[in-house]
């Protein structure tokens, strides 16, 4: 199929080259353009505007934030340009009112859309491994299969309003930094008192918390390695906040959310922005009077 | 082996059964004479009063809280008038300071000590599924060992000093208590938003959260049948105020612990006493306006 | 002098008509036109255009919040239209950020511009006893004077910057939420405890906390009398939420504010959008299980 | 009158001798004798043993915690040797919960028992300015009346049972902790945004918040010397740790005494248990990356 791909950073850029794999033919935009010339040695097309890529069958985009997103999907008049019967795969992580905005907007532009956030980092989006939260109409979601086949492992069905995807992953994504953050009070604790850290990871990581979202953070949390970032601490802010945002659209308050949104700005106050999310598991370990 | 144990809950209750099925010969008391005559009946001999359990080689003691332990290991006398070479293994649940005065007593009366709470709820104990947490000196862990080996799957050794096991324990307890937060608070969220429970419930206890404290919890919470409970909720509340006071001791801080804490009083205020401690997700539900 | 006034809700009819009282020479705006109308019976000239104010030689806005002060000022051209020499004093609490843009704005289009949000109620701006932050250049505040001082009692100068005028308003409004907060608390203790919370409140307002933000608010949370509002509570959120992006912005964590904010989310959704913003004291009241 | 008076810290120190300034006549006992001694050269009688103290007509105690009150009244077995008649003012601020066991023990022993917890610090104790919460039986508290208004400027009536003195002690200084928290936070804000803490200072302390709440611990908090301590650290860690009690006792949930807890321990981790206890301010200072 012919797949035009909008956003190539880690995560995107890994999704590129699996579509590729899987004999997809891509046309691909990038804000900066080294990405994309790297996938053009590999085959694929490079656009120079984003709303080129709305002349295909298909478009996916991985864009970083609602900023990046609203700018290249709707500020660009893209969706009025798209090609008949074009359709729409939204990958990003963005807020659920952009997510509302962006059903309308395609809905008046006639381009179908399913909203399609993923679960994994890096290494996962190349080696194909995603899990993908996808949400749409039911022909679209068909539409998109093909597509989503070539990403991710498996293919999660949210509903058919697109947006409950994106609140799906938001739910996710503060559920794992709830986790990274019950582990940086948990080891803080075991330290002050003694216990061998890595022995409470290998307990905790092998019994009752035995699943990826600890097996991959308890290491990089007791060994306190958080360089190089998987998942930059501003980008958890980020999620951290739309999580907040969607709970306050609703009456849903959050207290441990609220807990995690001050120690972002902590750890972001104490230098920590290049380092990866789980380094506010180090905002415990400071508070304790450890360095 | 010719053990003692007392504290025939339903944890205790399981283990014990488990100790007989081993070919262990028991001598059990408990607080009220029920359960102990229930273990009568298939062949362990009752004691009247628990001191007479430290005439064995080794004595179990499962009990409920630090008062129930201090009145029955420390107040009683017993550990003075233990047999000699007597050792006790305590898989209470206790704080890190009855825990540090336990091993001054049992080194002044001569009493080999070895720390060993449990994970796991009470159909886990009976199916002798157990984890363990041990910590003591090597060679009462050696001597603890075959007892051990007939509660539990597999004994986790976390130091030589008993009460870190103790602190394990709560740290534990801890993460399973903001595991239920996290949930309660996420899978608010995404009702408010329309988003099905049961399908995030699907998709997290298959992927990023397949672990077995959110596939135990997760349905409990998504149907919210806290009835009947595994682990009542003040016994929760018990465990994060020990948590807290272990956090106090040592310089820590432990602000999700705080956000429990105010939870699980929240819950109990409500009449949610005799339920499970798991119904602190349902706060989360309260204060969304839902009911 | 003749000034134009932008925005006649309860404090910016208050503050109009205190200037009318000086001897000022009003040429008013509201978006809608009933309280316009009113003023025009007592002598003001009734502006059909907001950028109508702007050919004044001063002008007063006192509008809802960002997102009106934005669409008035701002996207309305109207700085760029203003009569020349033409100053502008802004009294609205608005964002950090916007206040920022409104520097920015004003110095492009050659306007003088001075922040002066106030602290007082309606009541208290219609006695003109207003206590003013003010900041801005040195001369400009030296013209702003004459105005400001019909409207309050005292002016506080802040800064020169005006952005530290609406920075100090909202750190204000976070210290009188959070005295609202902990009021709610320590009464709801109290009356859990049997103490009767009239006598409390007679204590600490005549000792300790004899002042008006204690005075003001304990007799109505000590009634739980929320009605009619002073400051309708959903504006208090706004204000809690532009107090933590500040905070986010200079990384600064606000541990309390985040609380206020889920307590003030709790309070919407459980009804209590039309109330005073004091009703978030209820939040403590309803979570302690009295209804 | 004759009066016992016991403890004699700085606040008790200040109380003996406004009692003795009144023309009463004093036998004083303390822990450590320098203290009493120091009262003896200006006339009062030195006491070997505090149950001598209970030989008065009057006895006032003024001890430092929860423990040194049980053990120097309750386990002294004082009460029980007390002269017949012999009535006692507790000014200790204490545990509901030992309050409580207080009001038992005395009317087992048939000795008087009125609740006197006071507000102020030990100037304004040596000043006699202090505001005295009274509680107890009505024939009780007009006996002690005479020897209140000797020690405090006002005496407020909080109800017939005594604890009721003590919970409202509790809740006044939550409340004074919450306020030194709120300015941390805000000046913090302040600060980082540019804007004057003193300018801020003196804006709340002369407007809303124009109370010795705030007009003591405002300066402190802005100049940041929180030394030497008016009240420690530690203790108001303690008081804070009573009221959480208290909540949960009543089923209250306390979420800024949480958050209160949290610093208090995250400042004595930071070293600093002797400095002032609105040392806690310093937490928000340092979490945002100040030094």
């Amino acid at each position: 199929m012919r797949v035009g791909f909008l956003g190539l950073g880690a995560m995107g850029a890994g999704m590129a080259k699996r579509l590729m794999a899987s004999g997809h033919e891509l046309s691909v935009w990038n804000r900066s353009p080294a990405p994309a010339e790297a996938l053009r040695r590999e085959g694929a097309r490079c656009l120079l505007d984003p709303q080129d890529a709305f002349q295909n069958e298909v478009v996916v985009s991985m864009l970083a934030d609602d900023r990046a997103a609203r700018a290249v999907i709707l500020e660009s008049g893209a969706l009025e340009r798209a090609a008949p019967g074009a359709m729409h795969i939204v990958c990003s992580t963005i807020s659920v009112d952009l997510a509302k905005e962006l059903i309308e907007a395609h809905g008046v532009a006639g381009v179908g859309y399913v909203a399609a956030p993923v679960l994994g980092r890096p290494d996962v989006a190349a080696a194909g491994e995603l899990n993908i939260l996808a949400a749409g109409a039911d022909d679209a979601v068909a539409r998109a299969q093909p597509v989503l086949d070539a990403i991710g492992k498996k293919i999660w069905l949210i509903g058919k309003e697109p947006y409950k995807a994106n609140l799906a992953k938001l739910a996710i994504n503060f559920m794992l930094a709830a986790a990274i953050e019950t582990m940086g009070e948990a080891f803080t604790l075991a330290h002050r008192h003694g216990v061998d850290v890595e022995t409470l990871r290998d307990v905790i990581t092998n019994t009752l918390f035995a699943a990826p979202a600890y097996k991959v953070y308890a290491p990089v949390i007791a060994a306190r390695t958080f360089e190089p970032a998987g998942f930059k601490l501003p980008l958890g802010l980020k999620d951290v906040r739309l999580a907040l945002a969607a709970g306050e659209e609703a009456g849903v308050p959050l207290p441990f959310a609220s807990v995690l949104r001050d120690n972002f700005i902590d750890a972001l106050g104490h230098g920590d922005g290049e380092k990866d999310w789980s380094a506010i598991a180090d905002v415990a370990w400071r508070r304790a009077g450890l360095t």
